[in-house]
């Protein structure tokens, strides 16, 4: 079969590495069993690699092309649909076995987060966590389930400690949230983070609901009034310097709500700036 | 405020009695945690509810008025997005309460026909099903979890005995599930349903994809070369004298992939006629 | 029925009181007969619903709960579809029912405020309104029908008085409705409405196309170049003080053209946040 | 400019004569104010135009080709949205306009039905009507109002007297509407449909939904287990011979319920097939 | 990284052997550059490839399983969007690539049914064609251009020679068209194929659009009053035992036109049956 | 036929002239054949016709009313699916043939800019090109193609001289377009181009890609953090005085992507406003 006519029907774009070789590493994970509103998450892995071959590898303002770093795209995680507990379980070990290369995690839903930071601190027991999100995720539980995609960070919280997660763009949480949150001065406006400095090891969890929801109107959960996408790249591109990002992921994307598939291409622009930004 | 002029927003139209007055019971259950392919049927008690305003209250096959019975829209059970077996306690629980009344349970996914039969056990110990469904939903288990909408059969079959199922309409299956069905006898041609005779009481359990995609699109799993929406009225039609049903439900249909609600409404078309059959 | 595990179908978020109880009424109006463009208004009452339980309760700018307040859901008018005559006369006797308490219309289309607005008269005869749209809505007639929501401002007008109606975010219009708005120096800017003072009694009526199309594709009459919902709510924050509103609609959200029900979503935004801010 | 390159935007496809020199008359009637379920008919003028593109002008079963017919697309009557009464007196002298030419009218809803036939009658006072639907639309009224799709049988009957219209593929309706049929002996099983016999000129009215929403399911009020295309098509082969048809509409296709407008297209194939079968 | 947990992101499933050892060829040929209504078929390849997984990979009529076949994936032809000559080159290619092995060609649209059986031809110069279509592809030119899915048999007829082409399932031509078909008596009814021998190696050509659009409407050109999938089914169960059929195609699927993705998912099964029909 | 009544089906709206005495003409060009994404935007020209009559034809920015123009509508070109050669000949013949009047193209994809402005140059042979767009357009082919999408600035730029085109609003690109763009100093930012100062006549493309996808979603590829529309309306009016504009195009809007039409109801605004600022 000649190289030159046949192409692989579908990976994130860039993946130029075999799994052994590569430096960075995508991980799909569609899991989107909490979700409260419209599920629908676990389609966004496929949906955003589709949408990748969109953009340009070359980005204008890093002055840098993908092609540069070593990627590989290690496929999706064979999740347990209904069973969260085994679901979580596989999740974790799918990211150890990813050892020392940097992950991009592409939910699925919120709570994914939880494992994959999980297998990432056995490696990095010092991790802080960079949260954009519409929402806080620092509910006790949801109908009794303490494993939810509006209870992630107050899971992680309790392993972390309650300092070492920063929430950018949340607005919209519940009284008891909002209190725990400013108790802890973890709240930070978005215009206030390029001079908020982070000392070591840094993970970045984007929930998509971040972004105002006619710039990404295909989340479980959108919230109007939200971050614009020329803020989260200014950002991106500001506070690069100074923050050593050891992965990220990239969550609640949900492909049914969407229109055109815009959601799925500004995540996929999302982890391509991310990664010039962030992976030397 | 004028009753003339203002309406309820929203529940089963013929809601006519108050919960304790009423004879027969809708019940919604907005749970889809197990769903393997797409999820949504979450959406479909509220989605039903809706079109069934697009119906006439009298049947021309019956020559009889849904407004002759007794009967009231209990809402939807509160279930718990992740925590599947907290979600089937709900369920079940929710159904025992309904006590002597003649329930109408419109799902969410499939699994919640394992709480809905558990529950009236208890007053009917030698119960039968019949089930309408495109597949067995005889396998093991799904990814390693028991308790799953392809799975359901399998662990109905092992609490009333692998004979009280009759499986009508199936046509995907796996080699495993087809030798299971054909050992026991259990498999039955829609033609030649009608001959079956059930002795005792006999709870119906109607999986929406059972019906051939073109009439039915909005299910979670679809299944080509279906049944026709003719030969399923024709055969109620046909079985009701003879058979003593005490309670049915309507599952999986999945709002977001329909086209116009045509499966909504072919679901609540399906609730009032099987009513108006089997209730008197 | 344990109460524990079974919710209502559908009804605004935060329905806690019953109807003789409560201070906030919300009522339904799903009346769409004038719309000259797509129809489709009639859905949003039950979309806007719907949409609601996305929302927290609380408003983190506002610093209240909506649960502080007491609410009923009304339900929806009862109209007379291709009977515009008398589906007003309808609306206007369901509003005059609410009597004192404090009404939250959701439409359906802008010819709506009309009887909502005659309704109010009878208690505040020197109401003033607040108008938010894109469009003047001060036509004499279209297509020779002079009740229509292209021209229900102008019958408005004709009872308060022209100047007794201030319209906000307008811009499109005829050349003839863009010199009767300044003869009566009525169209005023966004920016320059936190200075403006009311004095008694405001009614404020929101079609939400005053939106850009970005942020609220659902309605029936998109214009581009809208107003941001950003600017909207921080100029409900900055006038709330010294108002004194008396009862607002959301009008013209056109559920058929959504995208994953973001409009309906904003709509219910506006309202949580519109009656934090001026209902005490 | 060049005639070989450049072609109309829109118009139905055999528009190949002037208004004067027309045989054939489409004309349009984007009216759905009466509709009681989603309206949205409005559309269907253009979007049958549309599909019809899609359609060879040669018919296999007829063995004739549209060409052979001087036809001519009138455009669209114009309405006023919101005045039932001013739409239907436009839409009569619309067609009373067309005289002694055989016109086609794409509704629209059914109450469009009314005024075609008000203004046929002048020319042929003994006209008896033959109605495709999947109701009897004989109600008295629908909340109040007497000109409604559910009702324009019923008022046509009052004009023709009740004999004068047969009904075929009705399905869904109220037990005073059965009644009030078979008193008048005018409901007709589509299989013994051919071997009625007409005396005298007939008007066909074809209501999209008599069709089962599988294949027709862009209408506004679907009615499941209805009649196949195959029928339907079948049937106009074998009636043709003896019945002198002076015209048609085909009504109540609704674009926005559609799926790949396959509705429409469905429409435009039924308006093709007529014509080749009645018009000489 | 475990086997267990992580799978490859899109493949068609069964795609259980490496290129050198598999005995039957998946190939995607996203091109659909003459399509004349709505284009989108080269979204079909990985659309079918994403349905393929709703399927059981055993079949209760074949009594076989998927599994024992020896299949691989080979990915997408690259094509040159806009270049009719070199996309069809680089398809023709491709398919002599993979020499003896069976082929399974997923279009696209019709005419790369052209470059695939120019490439068979190499060994099977006396090739017969069956071909299921609503329409004849007969036509001399579309436009000017006699390269197009509207052309694409009267290209092949000239290859093969006319008699070497059976059309099934056509409804929808010109009268030319027709007068060429019957002529060379090659127009079969579908009811009267299964009597039909053909003698020696048979490559069969499957147009979506030869089903109605109730069960595909998601095709290119659909045609209303078509085949059922059922009829098709029997007719493959019924004529596999006589043919040597040597490869076959799947074309025209248009997924934006699809609902719930039940075209691409009634093509996968059609590829699963023939499948387990024709190859031993 | 009373003209009271009855309307064209759809044309642009003002097209008030007939061909001979219009100074303004609107020529679409459904032509989508080279590209790369998903492709639609052959339907653009009827979708941006349609959804033209939701605007006002009076300008409340530029103050005057499109009524004022002598316009009229020719019409699509007739191209050829799937010939690129053949169409882009049929396009320029068309453009040839409107002589002095001013051409409003309506596209189809970018390619088609290439043939206007060949026409064009005969009677503007120092013709300067404005192109806004999110892509440079300057690869020197696709996938061996050199008249695509993704190359027509390339092409025009081989005609004009590379200094002749100004591009505004890049920002998605490849290295060497780049490198390409700043070495000629032809790369604007939106901001100071109401500085840069045009001599001689301009032709102005619009690519609707230019704006970010929240306001117009419905383009072939879309690009995130893109112009705002106020911006883009602003810029207009400021710099309509000094500038000789001798037509324009607007193209890449995809009705299948589109959300409620925004995109196609943006492009038509676009359209009036340049208009309005550049016909006197």
């Amino acid at each position: 079969m000649s190289e030159l006519y046949v192409e692989d029907p579908l990976a994130f774009w860039c993946n130029n590495y075999g799994l052994s070789g590569a430096e960075v590493v995508f991980l799909g994970v569609p899991f989107d069993g909490t979700s409260s509103g419209r599920s629908g998450s676990r389609e966004a892995p496929n949906s955003i690699r589709a949408m990748s071959y969109s953009l340009e590898t070359y980005s204008a303002s890093a002055r840098r092309d993908l092609k540069e770093l070593k990627m590989a795209d290690y496929g999706n995680v064979i999740v347990s649909p209904g069973d969260t507990g085994e679901s979580l379980r596989r999740i974790k070990a799918a990211v150890a076995d990813i050892r020392e290369k940097f992950p991009v995690v592409v939910g699925g839903e919120h709570i994914i987060t939880l494992p994959v930071v999980q297998a990432l601190l056995r490696r990095h027991p010092k991790l802080q966590v960079l949260h954009f999100d519409a929402h806080l995720d620092l509910k006790e539980d949801y109908v009794g389930n303490r494993y939810s995609h509006v209870t992630v960070m107050r899971r992680l919280a309790e392993i972390l400690g309650h300092k070492m997660i920063v929430h950018a763009g949340a607005r919209s949480f519940s009284q008891e949230e909002h209190e725990f949150a400013r108790k802890n001065d973890v709240l930070k406006p978005v215009a206030n983070l390029a001079e908020f400095r982070f000392k070591g090891p840094v993970y970045i969890t984007l929930d998509m609901d971040v972004f105002d929801p006619a710039f990404a109107p295909g989340v479980s959960t959108p919230a109007p009034a939200g971050m614009l996408p020329q803020e989260f790249f200014s950002l991106i591109e500001s506070i690069h310097d100074g923050m050593e990002v050891i992965g990220f992921d990239v969550v609640e994307v949900c492909p049914p709500n969407d229109t055109g598939n815009v959601t799925s291409l500004l995540a996929a622009k999302a982890i391509k700036e991310m990664l010039l930004a962030f992976k030397h």
